[in-house]
């Protein structure tokens, strides 16, 4: 019997935000197939880890994905056969992501070519960070007959709530253009993490911030 | 002591899709208050019974929310105010939602009120509607730098992945403006619940679906 590929979001950052159907499957699983840098466990892995400790004992496949353009199909590549090589053998793995596994996550880029060798997946939702930033701050992400617009780092003018994933390195244009509309702005670094900063208006947001910076724009 | 309204998210439906901390919270709380129609619990609450079957024998806080709108403002005020008199015993009150507290949910309508009033309010986040809907589907909600775009129930023309919530009512208008745009759709009725069914194309979606119907539009 073939192995499943579970896809597990583990939330933004706080271990409690996992749900119960992600520890579940996270404990079920014979291998944790998580992103990593230079061999080390990433930032998912360690959320996981916190809410499971158990998976430390558990077989690991850590997974190169280099941000260079040429390089990132080839890794792509790489890991849908490395997780598949445990998956013939009849092991089940989870794939451990930030968030939501559907929602601007390294596991869209490789699900197909999983799929296309005829093995099943499963993905498990996960808290995006969008969600826990509006908890956060208490401020709706939409309400009534109102529009949301998500952006990946981009301001755009927009007659709604617009989120703006990965805010941190255009800081001062996007604030630029926010106070040119006359719009109100929350921005939120390393949400849901021990270092997590909140910003409640656009005169207290720094010019730069991390790369987990997130941004509230609404009219 | 003044005590706390928790906003609970409980998500799509699966009561495995309950986070730990929405399931820690539900079980801490005094008491536990969610929408009614006509004295009946709701769906938020038969989900979360089913994740944490003890909350049956707390005290339970029965929320009226008519659809009319003459009576919904005097609604939120009254459910502001009968949350507030628990608060002010010190007792915790839970109000579970479905979905995310802070995405299109009565929640938001009252909060404001609650925290003029003085008290605290936490809210736990859960997994979306449009998150599972994506997970069934096995399609991202977003890749790369695609922007997304969330309406309640209004197809747009748009450069990236549209996210109909309660698109049940339009669909003969929403499938034609598809249809004319050349885009592809899915759609899943009553998500993450038992009776839920998904529709994979534009031509096996019927004219007419219930009110929790979700609808996702790629170019």
């Amino acid at each position: 019997m073939k192995g499943i590929l579970y896809a597990v979001g583990v939330g933004p950052g706080d271990p409690e935000l996992l749900t119960l159907k992600a520890v579940r499957v996270i404990r079920e699983a014979n291998v944790i197939a998580c992103p990593s840098k230079d061999n080390t466990y990433g930032v998912a892995y360690n959320i996981a880890l916190r809410a499971c400790p158990e998976i430390a004992s558990k077989e690991k496949l850590l997974l190169d994905f280099p941000m260079k353009a040429g390089d990132i199909t080839i890794a792509h590549k790489e890991a849908s056969e490395r997780i598949t090589k445990f998956l013939e053998k009849g092991k089940s793995v989870a794939f451990l992501t930030l968030g939501d596994p559907e929602v601007y996550s390294t596991f869209s880029y490789f699900s197909d070519m999983v799929c296309e060798k005829g093995f099943e997946i499963e993905v498990i939702s996960g808290i995006t960070s969008f969600c826990a930033a509006a908890a956060g701050f208490n401020i709706p992400v939409s309400i009534g007959s109102e529009a949301v617009l998500i952006t990946a780092g981009e301001y755009r003018d927009f007659d709604g709530t617009l989120i703006i994933m990965k805010a941190g390195k255009k800081l001062v244009q996007i604030k630029e253009k926010i106070r040119e509309h006359g719009k109100k702005a929350w921005l939120v670094e390393n949400c849901g993490m021990p270092d997590e900063k909140f910003y409640y208006d656009i005169d207290s947001i720094p010019d730069t911030t991390g790369y987990f910076s997130l941004m509230i724009v609404k009219g």
